[in-house]
């Protein structure tokens, strides 16, 4: 990657290293049927920030203070953007929440069908594992590291993490009521992904347990306020720039943060979080925190 | 696990440890929403043969000649059980096969819903390696043993493996018209998580290169065979005791092997294919192959 030096440019080229990372992140010599490749790749390739590889590279350099370290991370930066992108090829199923359109483009089960957009976001899943495990076969991450960030990854995205918030989210369209329970939603249904990025980084860089601690503090509150910031753009947001129809969560009679505590608050909200994430990041004494922290007021002042 | 001496013997105690040790395999401590716990365990626990994690702790006892081994190799039998039990709640969706009932209970999405059928299969996959990273952190496998088996897991669940299969099965209900084809279809399938099975608990017994190769040629004929005789079972079965509709795949016009080279032919394929596997078992010289010998004719022999 070409040393960048404004955060946009950082974002732009983070985001076309990912990318250009992915294309060969499925073995092109594998006997895979060319239409569940060609469905994978679809979702891979439809876009979006890039925001949780983007901050495993940058934590892995902001531990280690040189640009190598997002390098040897780039495995871990892929597997987590294939489990982003299967959780919300799942997501967008009919029985699920039923999205024709995702970023502009028609959502996997409108081009490929049901079936097989239920088995991409399968074998994305599983293929996010083999990158890990792959990585420490070929010496750019340490076994240790690489099993360390495989348990850390499979928690999160699982029962006990995406998966779970997920389910929370779908029972609970009968009626959630509360904060805590909307918290227990977007906090695992997002920040658990997002604070997986930064330790998975953070390990990678080899982070202290200390830092790897605030690392993962520094990601709950960052994806807290990240989702809180959707559900604020959901509401008055600009579709052109978001990509998808404004007022999804209202129709659907969605229990949302500016529902609950109003928009005010809730904008407030997101710079409560933002700062306290800043405050958690800057405790650990990394190598190079700067990046990691103009993330963090880039997300907090975004518009899409 | 209490020693066995006849096969069927050794298969209800193996079944019964397998089932025993699945229900501690998800943390009780985690906060998993109840509904999703549920329909995990539900599936989990819906019986069927337990024919791969039987395979894992087979291997491992066979190459290590210890009932230890066994003991060492349960977290990657409960992983594969998980994989296997994913694979089967993903295949009865609506979008996919559409199947109300398996084993003789009703399926995993007619009792909690499609969208909690497919979480709960998520959940299932992501856990899996959970548990096989979890066993190197408890020392019961070695750091190493667990990448490569993470990594095989990830390669035969995955896209050039079971999810393949199942796409080339879905996409060729257009029309499988080739032995070969359908061929790639068996193998991937149904018999790469079995070859996976044997590889794996060969890894944890300690087995060599050249073990481990004949482990998954076993596994692959034994594999090859067992889905031939499910085809054939489908047609000439008892419906008692196979827990299932028999010509299902009459009924849904699927090409199979009866289908394309007759009764006896699929017969004498299954024959032949389990010889070659005994045949490929005995050239790895095995501390004690005589029950993976004895699983091999058993499963020849099944009526259901």
């Amino acid at each position: 990657m070409r040393e960048a030096t404004t955060i946009s440019e950082y974002i732009a080229s983070t985001a076309a290293a990912v990318e250009d990372a992915l294309q060969s992140a499925l073995p092109a010599g594998w006997d895979v049927p060319v239409k569940l490749r060609e469905a994978m790749m679809y979702s891979l390739n439809a876009g979006g920030k890039r925001l949780r590889p983007m901050l495993v590279l940058a934590a892995a350099e902001a531990v280690r203070g040189e640009r190598d370290a997002a390098d040897a991370a780039m495995p871990i930066a892929c597997a987590i953007e294939m489990v982003h992108t299967y959780s919300l090829v799942h997501d967008d199923l009919p029985a699920m929440d039923d999205d024709d359109f995702r970023r502009g483009k028609p959502t996997n089960h409108k081009v490929y069908g049901e079936a097989l957009a239920i088995l991409a976001g399968d074998a994305l899943l599983t293929h996010a594992f083999y990158c890990i495990a792959q990585a420490a076969k070929n010496g750019r991450i340490s076994a240790g590291t690489a099993l360390a960030v495989t348990e850390d990854l499979a928690r999160l995205a699982g029962a006990p993490g995406m998966v779970g918030g997920q389910a929370a989210d779908i029972l609970g369209e009968q009626g959630v009521t509360s904060l805590s329970e909307l918290e227990y939603i977007h906090l695992h249904k997002t920040s658990d992904l997002i604070a997986f990025s930064l330790q998975a980084g953070g390990r990678a860089g080899g982070a202290t347990d200390a830092q790897l601690e605030a690392l993962a503090r520094f990601g709950s509150n960052l994806g807290l306020a990240f989702q809180i910031q959707d559900d604020i753009l959901d509401l008055v947001g600009d579709e052109a720039k978001l990509g998808k129809k404004t007022n999804s969560d209202v129709e659907r009679l969605k229990v949302t943060y500016p529902y609950l505590i109003g928009l005010e608050a809730s904008r407030a909200e997101v710079g409560r979080l933002t700062g306290d994430a800043k405050k958690a990041l800057l405790s650990a004494r990394l190598a190079k925190p700067e990046r990691l922290l103009q993330i963090a007021d880039y997300l907090m002042g975004r518009d899409h």
